[in-house]
């Protein structure tokens, strides 16, 4: 076999690693804290970003790109903003290198300092609503909904490839409207397009909240967030929508006049995922075997591997693989046929299910007789035998099967890793176990505190769809009205 | 109207502005030098990048995604290249930010000062051959053909939207090959890429040539270049293709096995587009009425405007418009219905007039009655009813005609001002009234350098597909083996 993948009960961090440099996905590059996407990791990022762009746009966006750099002052504009993200960033100071005097390095020159600094931008909330106010004077230049592809930089302390990396892609949504109400429905249509994108192409089940005011987005009123949980009992964040209110506005001084005439500050809101999605795809459906890939985010579907001993042989094998091949293809289904004579089929075995190929057709000289062909599912690691004649009728069945399958296998997973704490002590045992946990709490900041100084666990969000029920918090004993969802989190 | 153009002859850099800004497509941000790419312009760079993504891929091409930052020391690696592009470049000196010591501010963080400075990438070759350096092993792991999708910063003193910004949007590829001739043969294999994609896309004709010596890219052997004429006779250079030779190789230390297991330096590539193609396009097809788009790269190639005095008019006219929108969008052409009732038909008439619609359908209520439809090109300005009936089937092949004269008309523009200068005196006079002039040079650095210095022109390249002839220089008097191209340039 190519490469040796860590058992994910062994060490799940060594594991999440060996899948990612072994399937091809990403690695550190000379830059601290900044990864190399490489082309298989960065073909599935591709099909994620167009299938949501194509989300965006069926809910009425449009795609516009705004300036990488942010001056310094507009992020101290909007006080709780600047708190949350004008401290680990990477600053630009100057605007030119020149020879050293020994004409052997080249050094910053300082005469060319920059008047002010500029931030490479942590999120593009200022820069974007510097530029709105030129763009909104009156109720009919209003609602404006813009969607952002771009990089960002956050300078994080500690790395880890997709999860957590100084600089990531994402999309960032920035939308402007007349009246809270309005703002408020685009913020939750959002975050249902994201659980909608995460439940049907990455067969990843989330949790849909809203989260507490700890865990909230700096310069947000309310941020509703989709919460998945990995297979080592972890939670991730996976995508977040905010109602900004009017507190952008404010900040950059954006009005409207309305029907009457009068002025008023717009609403926003913001919303967005990122590269990130990578990890919690990997971390959703991945086995000791490597990555395992939903058919619908794949960079190819399905790959045909020919077992020959002759040239002759290969061959007549590729005659009746080039049919099949063209048939899938005809059927939308992306396909690739390795017929490389430079590595050996159990090689070649090894490395598809490394890089977690849905289906794997293979076909050697008995099959040509027999007119079979064999059908190995990546997500069951099965083989069965299927009639060549017409096998392209039974292969988009097959990937919606395994679609399926990953769906329900991560949900049944998550269904086992769900609890309710009734109790402090229980609460604590569930927790230091892995999972979701359910539990009353009184609605404080500084409960909220001390849970996760006790228990290294936070509120993950308060679910948009649990039910009302009265109880005591665990920890302080005061009132609650509803359960909210913890866990440990990535 | 809603905004006057000022006139091309009357102003050329104001129409231009005008346009730009007119039609929606970008506008100067608060940050010097970077601009905001508004909806409309992203969307046509949009479906530049969507056919240039599909071209490249066609051509065996996949997409990655190396870091922004680019260590200081990795730039003086290639001698050229840190010549070229470590001089005016944005330069992070810092990770963080702190709040001053009256709290009203925030401040650069001292205390968090880079070990080394991190440059913004002006271009990749030294943060992508640093990466190749670990990806290459054995001639079986050739040729790597990777292209990226990317923002880049150059610190330009004097900007122009889209032609010379701080920052902007491009594609750079970067290809590793085992052998000479391979590297040659895909660094022509892409400026055949981007000439296809000038000509058939943009309706923009180019000139493929070589750079000389001194207009060649900053660590390159060879640069090919496309090279387009604007109305106002200068010339645009719109894409180019480097030979980058052993050069970074060799700065990065990157080897192969060849297949008799000797170790040698291997060949590269790196080519690239960047959204000054949006510059080139305006420049190219724009008139006094505004923006004219060619119909493959229009984000809606047919508007159609409903002419109506009361509700019930509007609802019968839509009846009638909806089916030929359907009809039209089964046919893949994509449309606007534009039925607002917040702006008069005159008004609507001269906003796509200024946006480049390539086409505009009016349908009013006596057109009904006549069961015609008025259908008016924005190439030609020109008006004529045709009948509803079956009107999606002359669609296509009016958008295609468009596609056509577009490019005919640029390519019978560059004709008139294309010239040949016999004498030193003769290319002066051709050179100050702008245009293509082609003439004899010695193949000197110098001779080059004091034609600039005395007509402002420079060599736009040395034509493929110019044969070869024997002349004298027009400014040295020295040997000549062939014509070149001369032309002053953005």
């Amino acid at each position: 076999m190519a490469k040796k993948i860590t058992s994910k009960d062994q060490d799940y961090s060594q594991w999440y690693n060996d899948i990612v440099q072994g399937a091809d996905l990403a690695e550190n590059s000379g830059v601290r804290g900044c990864m190399v996407i490489k082309p298989y990791g960065y073909a599935i990022w591709e099909k994620m970003q167009a299938e949501l762009d194509r989300m965006f746009k069926a809910t009425g966006h449009v795609n516009a790109y705004f300036p990488l750099f942010i001056p310094k002052s507009y992020l101290n504009k909007e006080a709780a903003h600047v708190e949350g993200f004008a401290k680990e960033c990477a600053v630009v100071t100057h605007y030119r290198l020149k020879n050293s005097d020994d004409g052997k390095n080249i050094v910053v020159d300082d005469e060319a300092k920059l008047e002010e600094e500029l931030i490479v931008r942590p999120t593009s909330e200022t820069i974007i609503w510097d530029t709105y106010r030129k763009w909104i004077q009156s109720y009919r230049d209003l609602p404006i909904l813009i969607n952002q592809w771009a990089n960002v930089v956050r300078w994080e302390m500690r790395t880890r490839l997709f999860l957590r990396t100084a600089e990531f892609l994402w999309q960032e949504g920035h939308t402007a409207h007349a009246t809270k109400n309005e703002a408020i429905v685009e913020t939750e249509k959002m975050i249902n397009v994201y659980s909608d994108f995460a439940q049907n192409f990455m067969a990843m089940p989330v949790v849909k909240g809203l989260k507490s005011e700890n865990e909230r987005f700096a310069g947000a009123e309310e941020t509703y967030c989709i919460e998945a949980l990995m297979q080592d009992g972890k939670a991730l964040q996976a995508g977040t929508s905010h109602f900004l209110g009017q507190n952008f506005a404010k900040a950059f001084d954006v009005k409207y006049s309305n029907k009457e005439g009068k002025q008023e500050y717009v609403w926003a809101t913001s919303w967005g995922v990122s590269t990130r999605l990578m990890g919690a795809l990997i971390m959703t459906h991945s086995d000791d075997h490597g990555l395992v890939l939903p058919p619908k985010l794949a960079p190819f579907q399905v790959v045909i591997i020919p077992i020959y001993k002759s040239d002759e042989e290969l061959e007549k094998i590729s005659l009746v693989v080039n049919k099949i091949f063209k048939k899938l293809e005809k059927k939308g289904i992306s396909v690739k046929y390795d017929d490389r004579n430079t590595h050996k089929p159990g090689w070649k075995f090894a490395e598809y299910e490394l890089k977690g190929v849905p289906l794997r057709l293979a076909i050697g000289n008995r099959d040509l007789e027999n007119e079979t062909i064999e059908v190995a599912r990546r997500d069951t690691l099965s083989k069965e035998l299927f009639k060549i004649q017409n096998i392209e009728e039974k292969i988009p069945s097959l990937l919606d099967e395994i679609q399926e399958n990953l769906f329900l296998k991560a949900l049944n997973f998550r269904k086992s890793m769900t609890f309710h704490a009734n109790s402090k002590h229980e609460f604590i045992q569930l927790i230091s176990s892995g999972g979701f946990v359910y539990a009353h709490w009184d609605g404080s900041k500084e409960t909220e505190q001390l849970i996760k100084n006790e228990t290294k666990a936070t509120i993950r969000c308060i679910p948009l769809d649990s039910k009302k029920e009265e109880g005591l918090c665990l920890f302080s004993g005061k009132k609650s009205t509803q359960k909210v969802l913890f866990a440990k989190a990535y």
